[in-house]
């Protein structure tokens, strides 16, 4: 390496080469497509915010993984996530925004965590919400099932299973035992797929919840299977508690209406997400076949987006694909179909003396929008295309230049053939 | 505002409405489809780089205005333009990259400059670059030619001039002088446009240019029409001159190939681009209407592109779009059609009782791929319809699920008509 220079990227910052770049730009488009499908409108907030904005909610985590720099008199950090931004991006334009908003936002995002296995510093996160202005109805919960579900099959993950859960059926629980801490046990709970039941056991214990009372926990969280119904059968007399069944009970109805597969979806109320903004629905999202890439989809209902930045109250509903991370472990696994690096449809060739008939052909192919490349040698323009494996070469010298047609070559069958200009239109169409 | 947070986002840093957005997508979208139409391959890499090497080449300017800090041991830069991180992505990975390697690559650039009309410290870039392994064909040059011709036709400013000059003209041709500076002169005389011609006779007899040369120099620059005869005509018998008025002519006749009309190319001597990399073609283009956009489209070839990271030798050619600068031209010129703020097709409003239809059609429509969304309440549906033009409104309430049909309000004329399924389907692919 000359003058000593590192040229890798830097640890946590995914880099690709061309033709994995392209399957991550597929992905992005799928998103996107759903996104439009739904109505789910874009914007695109900058990467570097003022760090009072960032970090005007507060939060130990977040302080010690931001970037954060001066220049000039400017304190600023790269975002953390692209909810904040959004945050802040409403507040700035209530007065120009329709409600309800739905928001398809992909952008990257910045922390600067200690780099292992699977953590990036630097990812992808696609983000879609809605948001309202003080009211925003349950069928939004409801919808974001369905685009999870539509998003994860046009990328070819079908085999999943969407998980709800409802932060108001856990705190109506919690109050309904007379727990205060509720959200220091929301916390443990989250965890329980991690460290396993025992633990989550021993570490209620740890913070002064009775035997008793965590045995309840326990049996609660142990609920399976028409979860609605026996949730209704608890009696639990907590105006939250029974609002939030009910909010269960209309996604899981309307998830039918979506055509959703019943397999492909379930209450679980394991789910917390230790996020303490969030207020009813919560969602996370698991790869049947990949239970170790943990939810590649998460998110929840927050009953007011922006409260730190003005007193308009703006509840909302959404989830977000950590688009990096999902990317590396289908990578790492082999899932992913890298077949070419390029979109390129043929090379043409122009011998010696007839290159200027390969750019005439080229630009004659490109206004019928037929993704073309010219090149003037045969054994360099040959091994190009295999490398890249583009299909078709065609091929220009004398005698096709005097007999008006042009040299096909197949480059996967091998087989060539002659052909007028109209004819190979034709067949490049059918291919 | 609560708290005096400044919700706005910083100066220099350009942020969004979605309806705005929307025609921004869609020039990049433009953007990427003419990469792939002249076979340019995407990459992506990290807006963050060691400071080590964005800062190797070394110079003045980029150290002042780049946002550089420290995070524990690192010492970390946010990328100031696409080419320094290119430069390292090639050297890192040229054992895995198929050369010519054509790339499109399009991100966000980090300037900490003085912030002033037209000038951004965040903003798009979107470069197209060849790339060869120890050559590259001049053939590349013309190419680059007629992608900024097509791109720029495809966004709608077909009313452009494509202005090119060769470094290798400039060096013979000062050599033939036996000015030793050239680079100094060469910086005066890209300011032509700016300053005028008398000040840049001023300027160059400030360092120590003879009148006699200066007289020269503005006579040669003054060459207009029949450039290359003209050139030749000058009888300078320097090596390097002589390639660079036939790569001139190359490119020039090439330019007709490529179907580019006359009016839109143009040899101009003045061009010299600033950057000391470039060693042959240099580019500007200009929007004929909008002169004061300055250049919209400006690149060069380049000997060496990755001298600072590896010993190998990579030639390349390219030029890059300053996007969101021509954006924020185009919108100050009201010069974008920003007609509406989302792709919905049609909103589907379930009428009391009648949600569960809404939510159903919604699902089959989104099956046909036609963008629609449901809402649950005909006044705010009507109103949200209207404020985002969305065209069509459908209305399904007792009569609609009874009669097993929907009531279709066309929201431009104003006309309803109510329709069965298939009719439906039928007058939505129609609309």
């Amino acid at each position: 390496m000359k003058n000593n220079i590192n040229t890798q990227p830097m640890p946590g910052f995914m880099e690709l080469l061309p033709q994995q770049q392209m399957v991550f730009n597929n992905m992005i488009k799928t998103i996107r497509e759903v996104y439009e499908l739904y109505g789910f409108r874009p914007i695109e907030t900058p990467l570097l915010e003022r760090s009072e904005v960032l970090l005007a909610k507060g939060s130990g985590e977040t302080d010690k993984q931001i970037y954060r720099f001066k220049k000039g008199d400017a304190d600023i950090s790269l975002r953390f996530d692209l909810t904040v931004p959004l945050a802040r991006y409403v507040a700035n334009n209530q007065n120009d925004l329709v409600f309800p908003f739905k928001i398809g936002n992909i952008g990257k995002v910045y922390r600067g965590e200690k780099p292992q296995a699977g953590r990036f510093r630097e990812f992808y996160q696609c983000d879609f919400d809605v948001i309202g202005r003080e009211e925003l109805p349950i069928s939004y919960d409801a919808e974001i099932v369905a685009m999870i579900y539509q998003m994860f099959t046009k990328l070819g993950l079908n085999n999943l299973k969407i998980k709800i859960n409802n932060r108001k059926v856990l705190n109506g629980f919690f109050r309904s035992l007379s727990i205060s801490n509720s959200q220091d046990i929301l916390r443990i709970i989250d965890k329980i797929e991690k460290i396993g039941k025992g633990k989550v056991e021993e570490e209620l214990k740890g913070i002064g919840v009775s035997k008793d009372t965590v045995e309840k926990i326990l049996n609660f969280l142990n609920i399976k299977e028409d979860v609605v119904k026996k949730l209704k059968n608890l009696d639990i007399e907590d105006e939250e508690f029974k609002k939030g069944v009910e909010e269960l009970e209309y996604v899981q109805n309307q998830v039918e209406i979506f055509e959703i597969p019943k397999e492909a979806f379930e209450i679980d109320l394991t789910i917390a997400r230790g996020l303490d903004y969030y207020t009813g629905t919560v969602y996370e999202t698991i790869l049947n076949n990949y239970p170790n890439f943990g939810s590649v989809c998460s998110g929840g209902r927050y009953d007011n987006l922006t409260s730190f930045y003005t007193s308009n109250n703006y509840p909302g509903v959404g989830c977000s694909i950590g688009l990096t991370r999902l990317f590396d472990c289908l990578l790492k696994n082999n899932l992913l179909d890298i077949k070419t690096e390029t979109d390129t449809q043929l090379l043409v060739i122009g011998m010696d003396g007839y290159e200027n008939n390969a750019t005439k052909l080229g630009t004659d192919l490109r206004k019928e929008n037929i993704n073309t490349e010219v090149m003037n040698s045969l054994k360099n323009g040959l091994k190009y295309a295999n490398r890249l494996k583009i299909p078709i070469v065609v091929i220009i010298g004398e005698q096709e230049a005097k007999s008006n047609s042009f040299t096909v070559k197949d480059m996967n069958s091998g087989q060539q053939s002659t052909l007028k200009y109209d004819a190979l239109l034709k067949y490049l169409r059918a291919n």
